[in-house]
């Protein structure tokens, strides 16, 4: 069984086909990857510690002050940023979800606990939810949620937000797949208990040169956020990316149409060759397969997820990142290949 | 009064020859600069998270294990895993000396003793330390030390490096300088309670992809701090930089000889200008003037790091970066406007 801690590990997989790692299918940008050529020439400097254009860039398309905005080195060093700079003592996360959360609030001694997604309604975060919003100092919301891929509805995130704030719970949505799917999230229920994480590294297909930002209700928490951590975390290339990238808007919907329809293609024939296959609302499928199926798809050059060690999920999980279609026909005919030999 | 919280600050500073941050003055190589270019068809993977074909070539320079190496994305990076890995109750710094240190541990609500170091005596890290390494987990050295420019004598690292070992402190010493000096530094006296930092970022001049490593004496410790954080910290650019960059011995011994000639330049004609220079073994220098020389050199377009927020500084105190021999003259020039006029 090939069980690593996240997908996307480049391992000593040699040739194969990645379907572990969650990236946009459409690649790079040329945009962005001329930026990334001319910050060549910024090597020699400090990056700007403070993110401030593509802060400003940024602020100006999501329609909010740059000083609500935190830039990291991925959306994943916002994470232990945040937990880092609030050092909270109980901690409420769904399961399965995302498990940089957890990790990262085991680094500073804090409580968790987990509100498990029932497998028989699809892993669907639901009013349920509601009851467990207390006592907590925090807590780490997904959506779309990762390994799942079912985006969280608007009344349950506009209800979720305005609980946080009268009981005084941090909430960190995270959305990092939030630009593959039809959903608002919950940009129009923040608050000033509320903070949205979003990756630039997934949506724009750049993870080598990590990057992600926050969007805080708040300016206090933003900079204490800011605050926490390393000075220069963002590279100057990655500041380069993310500038060029914002200017993609037509990649943007063009991703998002792309990925609907193979999805949909995925989701269609994966279902003729799996136990049983999970709706999903992102750039991303689970489904329930036998207990091997990894292996068996690996030595057909064809590497995915193995999601068995995520709490809230049983043996026999596995996921899928939807992928160009002449990809995507690699993996059926794999199936097919399997099920027919 | 320009105090920034480092130096290398690319705040709004315009047209500027900048002495406040210790960059090798040589430049990026262009073998460095090629691979950084090639690694913009890496983009869309991730990183290798564990950064094996660079720690492999650390470890063959360096002659010990890679499961004795961890790379973070900058010096700085690994400072703050250390600290969030084994979130130590009490730490010893020196003072003045690098703000990371005690602003990692606060992050951990560590409580913090400043060893102060003797101005009389140039700040000298002398034997004076040793009776101080008592009731503490851990403790943070600078060898040359940020801001004065001391390396810190053989016999005194030896004598720390046992002494920790002993009483089971955590020996962090930080050499993110010590490849523009001719210090061994700390490295022959490793053990299993010591940690060795290093920059690539200033010895190649890269600060803008961030790339820092350790040197463990021990695996257990080195696997403790690369759990610790985020997965995927170092950037693909980054690690290919740094794969190029150690090829770059010539490089480095014409760097440090550059340092030397020039340092001793800038100390032989800031002496004339100057109430102190300290002596400096590093590619920067630390002095005492007037309290408002450096928004007196600002109106001649340089910047130079005051460094009167350093606990243990007084007002008056800077540091300036051994720049190229014509930017050094320059800086000399600027004084010597400034003396006449």
């Amino acid at each position: 069984m090939l069980i690593t801690e996240h997908g996307g590990n480049p391992l000593a997989f040699g040739n194969v086909t990645d379907f572990s790692a969650n990236i946009n299918p459409m690649g790079i940008s040329e945009s962005v990857r001329r930026a990334f050529i001319r910050s060549a020439d910024e090597l020699e400097k400090y990056p700007d510690p403070y993110c401030i254009k593509l802060r400003e860039k940024l602020a100006e398309r999501l329609n909010i002050s740059e000083k609500n905005i935190v830039c990291g080195n991925g959306a994943d060093d916002i994470i232990y940023r945040i937990v880092h700079a609030f050092r909270p003592h109980r901690a409420l996360i769904c399961a399965p979800t995302f498990s940089e959360y957890s990790k990262a609030l085991s680094e500073c001694g804090c409580e968790i606990t987990e509100h498990f997604l029932s497998e028989k309604n699809d892993f669907e975060v639901d009013s349920s939810l509601f009851e467990k919003l207390h006592d907590v100092d925090i807590f780490f919301l997904c959506s779309p949620n990762n390994p799942t891929g079912r985006t969280v509805s608007q009344d349950v995130l506009a209800e979720t937000a305005e609980i946080c704030l009268k009981r005084d719970i941090l909430l960190v949505c995270d959305e990092s797949f939030l630009d593959f799917t039809d959903s608002k999230g919950i940009m129009p229920y923040i608050n000033g208990n509320a903070v949205i994480l979003r990756s630039m590294t997934k949506t724009f297909a750049i993870p080598g040169v990590r990057l992600g930002y926050a969007v805080f209700g708040g300016t206090e928490k933003a900079e204490k956020t800011a605050s926490a951590g390393q000075f220069w975390s963002v590279s100057s290339p990655a500041q380069a990316c993310g500038i060029a990238a914002l200017d993609e808007s037509e990649y943007l919907i063009k991703s998002a149409a792309y990925i609907k329809t193979e999805r949909e293609y995925l989701i269609n024939e994966l279902e003729k060759y799996v136990e049983k296959v999970y709706p999903s609302d992102a750039n991303f499928i689970l489904f329930k397969a036998e207990n091997d199926l990894d292996d068996k798809l690996f030595s057909q050059g064809i590497l995915i997820r193995n999601c068995s060690n995520y709490s809230g999920l049983s043996s026999g999980s596995f996921r899928v990142a939807v992928r160009s279609h002449k990809e995507n026909e690699l993996l059926i005919n794999a199936f097919r290949r399997l099920r027919n030999g």
